[in-house]
């Protein structure tokens, strides 16, 4: 087994749609789901083998569950690719024609390229060796590429190849939307010419017009072959048919290269004009992949955090593979587009490609790695800002809300209705009262400022955004004169188990301590990114955003005043009245079901709901702990009138985490981070389990309707701070490492201020080096002490 | 006379479409011409009361003559509104059935605004007051907005409006384009609800959508009126009339707002939708004023340069009118859109939109005070290096060339005939040999690193493109092993009245020197800029380049030895063998034409051509001494083994000088430039006329066609640059004033990596000042002299 790649022998049907999930390769424009050698070449889609990608960042209302959204459109299939030897049928893995004598699928995630090959033997006793290679290109992003080649064993004569353009897919990846409309694609066009081939289509609802051309280039191995290519068009598709001779023990390579471009490119004219020329244009497959493996060897340079034994190569592998899917989805390629980072990947239509908070989870990985990509990010926050004063508008607040899930054009998207697939009810969602995001785009701006100190962006993006974020809290807190305290009523915390009171009539809780702590977090945050501007941007600021001393007094005065609830043995409590719930009968249905991951569901499904109990699907006050340092938090509870002590969040720790039915993935990661001083073994073995919920789809099938972002770059960020210790503040890099046991060695490579530093952290110490000729000074901070670093420097500090 | 309004009184027909040009208003989005109060509201499309913007930037193919280009397409017009008082004609400035009483348009630089005030009589003795203002929203760059206030001054009764949106506009604003396809637009929806209606249309090469949607707004000064609206709509046009009743003495005011959206638009989702919802939302005109006028102040504050006394108000009106119609091109609002700078503005129509190498021209003025506007401009040229590497490759050459002509996607758009309007010919037009447009690019680049020292820009954009732009040159120059020279054969400098050798077959000269020196000044950059960076990024770039040493040898050895030609008098020679043209009869033709400034279409029409004669249409040779002081230009000449001396400068210049046309209005800022310390009298006298070019149209018709933007930006940036001896270079800001006599003080705030220094001269001395809260340390040289600065400082140096 090796770090770099993620194989699976044998062919097994139940199983393909995960991997196909897992295996998919992208270049963070477009990704290409690794199904198996495609069988169907006719225009009905064979599930699986679309394309996702930037084009389906489609903005639509969801009106109650009448309409589906465009936020996440397949594209015109480019893949379908078969053939049959003379008098047999075409090639299909599961049509039973042909018996599978070997099958092996190979990811390699360093090069970005998925490998198969697979070895059958048909009626007529034939034996064919098909092997596949396909990546989406890292250098050209509009450029994917498939290699076919097919070896008659034992065997010679005529060979057929069918080839297809497909746009006529459809979304029907998650079953539970197959109610909603699963068409998006109007066909416009469609063409050929030679080895040419294209099809334009167009969104049904947003107009955007997607431009795709194919190229063939057979050839046996270094003789090129120019068979007569026949045609077939229809709308939305194009196919084609050649035939070759082949000799037995002879191979046939088929190459077929795509070019996809849609309406919202830049530096082109139309789309299918510009996929047309570039694919002419494009090199071989082998040539194409040279630079494109060399991309993600530069990629790999930056992201790579190598541990050391772990638990051997498999910990390895998986964080790459996690790496890998972060990668595919957002990487350089998609700085120069207006996207956000979907939470189920470019390729999973689960959540439709909507934006949620997850984010919160990503950045931070980002920010040590490709910060400009956090930048990027994070613009197409600040490019909907306008959209989310509307949204607090008309809430009825000031400032800004961001939506709890948003498509392009940054309105609140979240469904009304959520179907609950155990009882096939339809519930009144109200998850658009989580205000949090608000908290976790505040956070976002701060970490990437700290990280980078990125003047510019703070200047022309953060610091509004920030004050704006303000604004909202400062809105939505109301004044209990009784209390002399501030308070947030009526919201959602991470916690989605917990919509409301038991029999309240209207949804919402309050005084949720999550929200309520980092919004006085928020409120500091603003004045102080206000003060880090130049002084004529400041001027600038204050002017456009009709600011006032008086507002900012008002931003002071309620950080100090919000309120948090206790319970009365000094644990935080997730909300008002938490304390005043039922406990759950934990044992009672771990026995009753074999998975209470989505209690919720269940409670639903009998009648009941988690509303009534001390029961929580995911970490919430315990995000508390994720996001600041204990020192942090300190500060900021002494600031509020309390006290948060050690003790306080070591019981509040131990309180939550046995309530918690980690009905998300984003869970696992909190709760190993927050144990990550308390209690290494158990930390290390969250990770651990964290680490398997895609690879081994721990939620049961959720991972091959899309895989889960936050989670895969949240296990590498454990790696890269939890376990180190890393946190940017105020100037000053800080490292406070305590690896877990199993962990001998760590070593990454960080970018901090536009320094690359190398970091090796053991049991014993820590040593930080740079290359002599970088530039620039900072200030490196390990447990108290701190250490002037210049570059060419090698710092070595002792754990012992 | 204010030096913030641009005003004329009285109508007069014939200057009808130089005014509406300089009376342009927009935003660095869209740009609506400043027409007379729209008398038409029918389908026809009354000339120039269009829209330009960045739709418009599209890009086709030209053809030969053929077809028409899509780079400059009208989009909707909005403007359509006319009224009638009962039982009289439709109100039409034009149409004699109104006395024109008065007329005033003003135009006001500050703050964005057109007002116009007219009153006229009807046939049946009404007396009526028309006043109109109209902006394109600085701060919300999809909102404009047109308020029109009918006042009945004598009479009593029903008024009757016609209000429309027309997409059946066409491209007809210049009259030698009329043979090509000028209906680019195809409609694609219309539709009204209330005081809304909109339309969408479709550009019919790019498939580019376009929605507009319009809210009309009726009051009598506070009081809201609720008419009825009746619409008609027809493919691509929507009208809406309605009636209200006028008290003699009073007066009715409609508000129309516009909101526009096109497909290439980010963090939308339909065009017209968007369009809908955000003129639905929009306030009134008033309101939305209000920050329109802080953002156009915040400009100002950035961009105000101002020369007391100059020649009175005029010389401050007409720097200002500059700097509005350079902002309303592109400012702010186009930082985050993908677009270059026409050379015609967003809303002329001549060159077609087409982008040219005048960003040499207006880059400077950016660099000092929007510097991320010109990262931004910079930015949309790197999105196009693959397409400049293309045409490099597809010309014979290695690296990238830059196309001449370009839209779009950034392929040579370059037409191949030209028409001439004196003779009625199309003439091959080889003005595509202009390989120094690539000179312009690694010039800018240079310029914008120096002045912000943009780290990130050059790691990732600059670098590269110097690179590629280097190997072009290595690659285009052929070695003379007779001469042990290199040179560089069959190029166009940027004279265009010589395109090749007389009577020679091809087009094309031979070491034109400006390219020549310019060439060895750009294969000594890209080494400087790959030593630059950081060492990660170093190596990443070198392998993305697939760099050698042996590369980097030979630019070295290229740019010690490139030929650069001389007559025999130690002038530089423009190109080879110029000497050997004949001298021109300059009195003989200016006794014979009134003007001779395009002498190429003169000599043309003539059957003779000025490739026979000692005749310039702008500065060659000159541009040398425009790009680099004297300083570097020595050293420069010194490294490829020539004298280039103080004396050589002066002969040089004076002999182009006598040989110039000035075809181009450019032309005047390069001689007013080079002549600034050697003749400030004469240097003055040719700002002043430059100042003239647009304003006074002083090529005859050529500003209705579309104003000259790098002659705007290069007569602000004369005074910036030239006459301060402004000039950074090597992490020093280096001063050295020579003021015209007829200035006493010049006065501006410019940015510097970072910092905001103000800085006055006046004759005896140089004062920069800063703000104290402002951060950062800087470098300041005056003459030989160098200062440390820091911010809250005041340096003031006596200059006598």
């Amino acid at each position: 087994m090796s770090v770099w790649t993620l194989t699976y022998d044998g062919y097994d049907p139940a199983q393909e749609r995960l991997r196909e999930a897992l295996c998919t390769v992208g270049n963070g424009y477009f990704a290409t789901r690794g199904a198996a050698p495609e069988s169907s070449a006719g225009p009905s889609h064979y599930p699986g083998t679309y394309l996702g990608g930037y084009f389906n960042r489609l903005c639509t209302e969801i009106a109650g569950r009448e309409v589906c959204n465009e936020s996440m459109v397949n594209m015109p299939n480019w893949l379908p690719l078969t053939f049959r030897p003379e008098g047999g049928e075409w090639f299909d893995l599961d049509s039973g024609a042909y018996e599978i004598l070997e099958y092996t699928q190979e990811l390699d995630l360093k090069k970005g390229l998925l490998n198969r090959r697979v070895q059958v033997r048909d009626a007529g006793g034939r034996t064919t060796t098909v092997a596949q290679r396909r990546f989406a290109h890292m250098g050209h992003r509009h450029l994917g590429a498939l290699e076919t080649t097919v070896l008659a064993e034992d065997w010679s004569g005529v060979i057929e190849f069918r080839s297809a353009i497909d746009g006529t897919v459809a979304n029907t990846g998650v079953n539970r939307y197959l109610e909603l409309d699963s068409v998006h694609l109007e066909p416009s066009e469609e063409g050929f010419d030679g080895a040419l081939s294209w099809l334009a289509v167009e969104t049904n609802q947003s107009r955007l017009r997607i431009g795709e051309a194919v190229r063939l280039r057979v050839h046996f191995e270094d003789e090129p072959v120019e068979p007569e290519f026949e045609y077939r068009t229809h709308a939305g598709h194009v196919s084609c048919e050649f035939a070759v001779e082949l000799a037995e023990g002879s191979a046939v390579t088929v190459e077929k290269m795509v070019a996809v471009f849609g309406s919202r490119d830049k530096a082109i004219s139309e789309p299918l004009e510009e996929a047309r020329v570039h694919v002419a244009r494009c090199r071989t497959f082998d040539e194409l992949l040279v630079y494109h493996t060399l991309v993600w060897d530069q990629l790999w340079r930056r992201f790579e955090t190598s541990v050391d034994p772990g638990d051997g190569d498999r910990v390895g592998m998986v964080l790459n593979l996690h790496v890998f899917h972060l990668l595919q989805t957002v990487c350089q390629n998609s700085i120069d587009l207006d996207v956000g980072v979907p939470a189920r990947g470019l390729h999973g239509e689960a959540y439709r490609g909507h934006v949620f908070w997850d984010e919160i989870f990503i950045f931070p990985l980002m920010d040590f790695r490709l910060p400009s990509l956090t930048r990027a990010l994070l613009t197409y926050r600040y490019r909907r800002l306008n959209e989310a004063r509307r949204l607090a508008y008309e809430a009825g607040y000031a400032g800004a809300l961001y939506p709890w899930q948003s498509g392009s054009n940054g309105a609140e998207e979240t469904p009304t209705y959520h179907l609950n697939p155990l009882s096939g009810e339809w519930k009144p969602d109200n998850s658009h009262l989580q205000r949090h995001v608000n908290i976790a785009i505040a956070h976002n701006i701060w970490s990437y400022y700290q990280t980078t100190a990125d003047e510019e962006f703070l200047a022309y993006q953060g610091a509004e955004m920030l004050v704006e974020i303000a604004r909202f809290w400062a809105s939505i807190a109301t004044y209990n004169r009784a209390l002399d305290r501030y308070e947030i009523l009526g919201v959602i915390g991470p916690d989605e188990y917990h919509d409301g009171y038991p029999d309240a009539e209207e949804p919402g809780l309050d005084n949720n301590a999550y929200t309520n702590v980092m919004a006085a977090w928020s409120l500091c945050r603003a004045p102080e990114a206000l003060d880090a501007l130049r002084p004529y941007r400041q001027r600038e600021l204050w002017e456009r955003l009709s600011l006032e001393r008086e507002e900012l007094e008002a931003w002071d005065d309620i950080s100090r005043k919000l309120k948090v609830p206790f319970h009365d043995d000094g644990v935080i409590s997730q909300f008002d009245g938490y304390a005043d719930l039922e406990e759950f009968n934990w044992d009672g249905y771990r026995q009753k079901y074999d998975d209470i991951q989505r209690l919720d569901r269940i409670l639903h499904a009998e009648g009941d709901t988690p509303n009534r109990y001390k029961v929580s699907k995911q970490a919430d006050v315990l995000m508390l702990f994720y996001l600041l340092s204990d020192e942090r938090l300190a500060e900021l509870f002494e600031r509020l009138g309390y006290e948060c002590t050690s003790e306080t969040i070591h019981t509040t720790i131990d309180y939550y985490l046995a309530r918690t039915s980690h009905g998300s993935t984003l869970s696992g990661i909190v709760h190993s981070w927050v144990i990550a001083r308390r209690d290494r073994g158990r930390s290390w073995e969250q990770f651990v389990e964290a680490l398997e919920s895609d690879i081994s789809d721990v939620q049961g099938g959720t991972t091959s309707e899309g895989i889960h972002l936050g989670a895969m770059a949240g296990t590498v960020d454990l790696l890269q701070r939890a376990y180190t210790g890393l946190n940017p503040r105020e100037g000053v890099l800080w490292f406070d490492p305590a690896l877990p046991d199993a962990v001998r060695e760590l070593e990454m490579t960080i970018r901090y201020r536009g320094m690359w530093l190398g970091v090796k952290i053991t049991r014993s110490s820590l040593v930080v080096t740079s290359d002599a000729t970088d530039s620039g000074v900072c200030q490196i901070g390990v447990h108290d002490t701190l250490h002037d670093y210049e570059p060419g420097q090698t710092l070595e500090v002792s754990l012992s």
